[in-house]
């Protein structure tokens, strides 16, 4: 029987590893965040008043069994014009007119699995519309995922505790796939707006607690300024356990393939650097797993085919 | 092996046709008149630039695979508010999605095709933009699809001509489809908005023609003002003929369960009447089949199972 496989995520990040993933035919679950306010997603949700159908797009088209390039550039596909359709994209667009006619932001998503021809299961990890608040070390409060995502503040100030307002519940199907699951894969993705949301909806710290899953975490390549400025590799960990409650993670996957040259420049100008490995720091019982995780690109981000085999050796051991 | 049949038309006969003989198993093609220019539409196509995907639209729903009712509900659902999105259903926004994407009209239903897992063939009859000329009997003409659906001439004056211009040839693959069919099935639909709009495109009458299929031509249940006033069955029979430049019509489909009551009283104030079988006229050949093909509900259409099951007995004579 194929493992269970539960990736918990939002963001581009769940993008690579569930496409990683799907050539190794086991059973996918993408357990998406429901805080993103920004761009397209937060016009929909201001005029029509939906969850944020930007996180769950990706992950659909992710998990798409027909040709992923096309049903990619569809969902991700903007208007252009001065006229009345500007900046939307469609898959957007989809997600709220399911939503509307099937009365749910749920069933939603399942039409939509349905309709894309999806090989996997999309669970939004909460039905209740919440926002992102992170509390600063230097006690300021920052209101919205996007204020956080693109600082307003003073980015170099660590963000001490991120939570939830209002507080709410975890969607049930999250809490059972996480259950039922083999293996449980937090990240890669900005740790505070895609991977941590997730983590702080009542119900998913207990679920991660209670599984018997493996619990890898997929440490990100790069920090991000605003979120993880200055950040090695065990702080990355150290959040997630700490919003987590408790040491649940097995695994730490970190990529130790630092990359070079003019990339790097544009990064350095946005504060921002390769995440390194501090091994002296890995005394917590975690077991990491190193190698060459990184896509050489226009972004330096994961491959999505070398993060898959690292992630299969873990799934198979 | 699956006899090939071919269904051309547009509006929502074409989607009575089509999803009641997709229960039969036959490899079905749908040919669509490209000269709609209303609605959503014919804002996107003034804004746009493309071909008319609202017939296609349709096309695509009734040979989806997935839940008929919600691809449905999904396809033609329209946003409803003061913004930005008013008016535009979603199957259009899709198709012109994919139309930019591809490049190209006939990709974009191709792929359309493919993401909604729709089982047949969806043919634009051109791929080239044009539009209806109407020449009626007292020498006015109109132009353009909705002004000939929406009658802004006195709709007592009979249609004396249909044309195209610019004139366009047809799409290569429409002429395949026709000329290797068993079965071609014109209509139901608006006579000289949805069914002849696709015999005047070059190409086509010649098709049909040279074709070994049997031609079935099904009569319209209503009289429509405008287009149709005071028709019997045997003057839609004889416009097409006359617009395809010959006598290839094998076969006449034509309704003789009259309908009664309150909702004739409607149709009465448009004046509009049911089409009557004029059985005397019928001295030219073609073989007439009557039955009972309505159904009784808010609109007097035909029935999909009932015409789908007299079609079916000619395709297996």
């Amino acid at each position: 029987m194929s493992k269970n496989v539960v990736v918990i995520g939002g963001g581009t990040g769940i993008f690579s590893v569930l496409t990683g993933l799907k050539k190794y035919g086991y059973n996918l679950s993408a357990i998406v965040t429901m805080a993103d306010d920004g761009g397209s997603t937060g016009i929909l949700r201001e005029e029509f008043g939906t969850l944020p159908p930007g996180d769950i797009r990706r992950a659909l088209v992710a998990l798409s069994a027909t040709d992923n390039k096309m049903v990619s550039d569809l969902f991700n596909f903007r208007f252009k014009s001065k006229g009345s359709l500007s900046g939307h994209s469609l898959g957007n667009l989809l997600l709220t007119a399911l939503e509307k006619i099937t009365g749910s932001f749920d069933l939603a998503v399942k039409e939509a699995v349905k309709i894309l021809n999806v090989e996997g299961e999309v669970i939004p990890v909460t039905l209740k519309p919440t926002s992102l608040v992170a509390e600063l070390e230097d006690g300021a409060q920052i209101k919205g995922e996007t204020n956080i995502d693109i600082p307003k503040h003073d980015g170099s100030v660590s963000i001490k505790h991120l939570s939830l307002s209002p507080k709410v519940q975890a969607n049930p199907e999250a809490v059972a796939a996480i259950k039922k699951a083999d293996v449980v894969i937090l990240g890669p993705g900005d740790l505070y707006t895609s991977i941590i949301p997730n983590l702080i909806v009542d119900g998913i710290p207990q679920a991660i607690k209670d599984t018997n899953a493996k619990v890898v975490y997929v440490v990100n390549i790069m920090t991000k300024f605003g979120e993880t400025y200055g950040f090695k590799a065990s702080d990355f960990v150290r959040a997630v356990q700490s919003h987590l409650g408790g040491k649940f993670i097995d695994y730490a996957l970190i990529n130790t393939d630092m990359p070079t040259g003019e990339i790097l420049k544009r990064y350095e100008e946005d504060k921002e650097e390769p995440v390194k490995y501090d091994n002296e720091k890995f005394t917590n019982g975690v077991k990491v797993i190193t190698g060459d995780f990184l896509r050489k690109g226009k972004y330096l981000r994961h491959n999505p085919q070398k993060l898959a085999r690292a992630l299969n050796s873990i799934i198979e051991a």
